[in-house]
């Protein structure tokens, strides 16, 4: 597919922000790309404009039956003002994964990536520059028919908007402690856990409500089914090392297949590390910890890349991981990616895609 | 709590539809109702103004994260001019059980009630008064922070617009062929199934194609757990009529508590039919056929108000229930809840509320 990306600069470019306050996901940049779809046409009309709102009529139909898929991604810019996207594809890729499930037509990987970049391209002034912070990608697919009526939308529109984003960990890595949660339910094999669809961000926030206020930074998820398989902390996929190994629960359909947790597994398979894809009960982890073998746990995701876990409450019984401290792995799985990310350690992955 | 609804009349009325071609959920009125909540000081500035698009930052919440909830019911209009709701204060009310699983702050269920029936009374020529057809009302709730990140939004929007709607049975009642969902799930226990926001509907779409394509109207959906129990059918809850007592799955957190649903219950009840609420299998359902005892099987919800099934399909093993012709307590229930609907029949168990 080939299209021509057509780009209006905006005639009213807003100041920059400090960067050293940027919290995350609060201050767009100055364009976005938008792209149609109308059924029996396709996909048409990309084009990157001033960023602004969208004008929607009050029946579009993602307000009311929430077909709609979105992806997360990062920028880099490295000291030499290199601007690098970590495995670009991957997202896009991903996004036709969930597209699948939510009967919205496929997107054009290579295309999607080309619009990524000439977008960052063109916000390049915009990627802050200070030590781990980058600048925040979000493509998003929403369904756009005016009509109250359950079944697929015959228009689209797939945006992607940009946003300055700080540092994750301002003062060093903390271990967060983790709330494993026992009457939510995130999602079930058969549902929509593995698409990123707002859908399963919506069935989360009680049970994170419900974590913060006992003091918690996340929530635990376990299976729909048999509440007793762990699934994922949060917007992360979750590791264990258990004596030596590295365990992390398997695809079966309920969760998100993080791009952060494939290229852990990859990384840490590569240096020699034993990794294992399989069910993993909470049962297990407690019994571990009891035996003592239980030496790390860590999320993985875009936002944080790593996040340590130095303590998880199941059902009143809580356990300290690690005396609370960043283990040897995390450390080493952080280092790494967030070295190849900014262009600091090489890339022997092929991951890294510059935008020229 | 005691608000006053600021009207803001249209200079540019719409010309009224075709009341013989009017569909469903595709036209709506010259006005419509908003409401904003601001964390701190709560919901404000209830208005009806002219219908006209939602300019939305691209950033907003609920295109990315879901956080919604919406209704709809029915105003009617008597052969002598009264317009009629049907039990719109369980909509009301059930909008905040909604809203207590999206972490969404409640509404005040007399103010909404009053607001729609304001707007009603605004719109009362729209209402169409050819025998079937009504003012659909579609209250809904939408996240609107510009902000990505996964956490409950601290504004939302409340709307409610109203669509014209034709007739749903215009060639009489039909029964439909429906498809036994054994893959896809649409709720757990746990999870977001009871309570009316997009994700459940968004996750529905898949199997409905499915089915579709298999010829059938819509899906029968089973437990997430087991995929032995019934949950409902489509955008219905489903009843059975076996040995003449009548079987509804009860309320167990996955499926919606439909208002038709209730009535159902209540109307049946009240004739002196057997009514029982409990967890029923699919299988159960084919066992009670094979021997003769399944009498009927229908949907009920506020589009259709009863829709016989005619035929199941489970896994390629497809029965006919009554011959595929609607049965008599289907008949009974239809004819009743419409006739108090439309003002008809008398309300004797105080159902309707009139729009003055
Ligand atoms: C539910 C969920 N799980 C896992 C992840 C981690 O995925 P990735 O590593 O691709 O960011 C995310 C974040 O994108 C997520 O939203
Ligand atoms: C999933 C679902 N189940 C059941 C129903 C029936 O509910 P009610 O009778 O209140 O319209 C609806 C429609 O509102 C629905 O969307």
């Amino acid at each position: 597919m080939s299209y021509q990306i057509s780009i209006q600069k905006t005639q009213n470019p807003k100041s920059k922000p400090d960067q050293n306050n940027l919290g995350f996901g609060q201050i767009f940049t100055d364009h976005m790309f938008i792209m149609d779809y109308t059924e029996g046409k396709g996909w048409h009309d990309p084009r990157i404009v001033p960023y602004g709102p969208l004008s929607l009529d009050p029946s579009t139909m993602v307000f009311h039956y929430g077909q709609a898929v979105f992806e997360g991604l990062k920028a880099y810019k490295t000291p030499e003002g290199r601007i690098l996207l970590f495995r670009p594809k991957k997202n896009m890729e991903r996004i036709n994964v969930s597209n699948d499930r939510m009967c919205i037509p496929h997107i054009d990987v290579d295309f999607a990536v080309e619009a990524c970049k000439t977008l960052v391209n063109v916000e390049r002034d915009w990627i802050p520059e200070a030590e781990g912070t980058s600048l925040y990608i979000r493509p998003f697919i929403i369904a756009t028919d005016p009509y109250l009526g359950v079944r697929p939308s015959w228009t689209y529109k797939f945006m992607i908007i940009l946003s300055p984003v700080g540092a994750y960990y301002k003062e060093g890595i903390n271990p967060v402690k983790i709330y494993v949660e026992t009457e939510y339910v995130r999602a079930v094999k058969g549902g929509i856990g593995y698409s990123k669809t707002p859908g399963n961000y919506a069935a989360s926030l009680i049970a994170q409500v419900k974590a913060k206020e006992l003091g918690y930074t996340q929530v635990l998820w376990l299976d729909g089914v048999e509440k007793k398989y762990i699934e994922e902390v949060g917007t992360m996929n979750v590791f264990f090392k258990i004596n030596d190994e590295v365990i992390t629960p398997s695809l079966e359909g309920s969760i998100l297949a993080g791009i952060t947790r494939q290229s852990t597994i990859e990384l840490l398979r590569a240096s020699g590390v034993k990794v294992t894809e399989r069910k993993i009960s909470i049962q297990e982890i407690y019994d571990a910890h009891a035996a003592g073998t239980l030496q790390e746990a860590f999320g993985t995701g875009t936002a944080a890349v790593i996040s340590p876990i130095g303590e998880l409450n199941w059902n009143g019984n809580i356990i300290k991981i690690n005396d609370g401290k960043i283990g040897e792995t995390s450390t080493f799985v952080y280092d790494t990616i967030t070295g190849i990310q900014s262009g600091k350690k090489e890339d022997t992955f092929g991951w890294i895609e510059e935008v020229k």
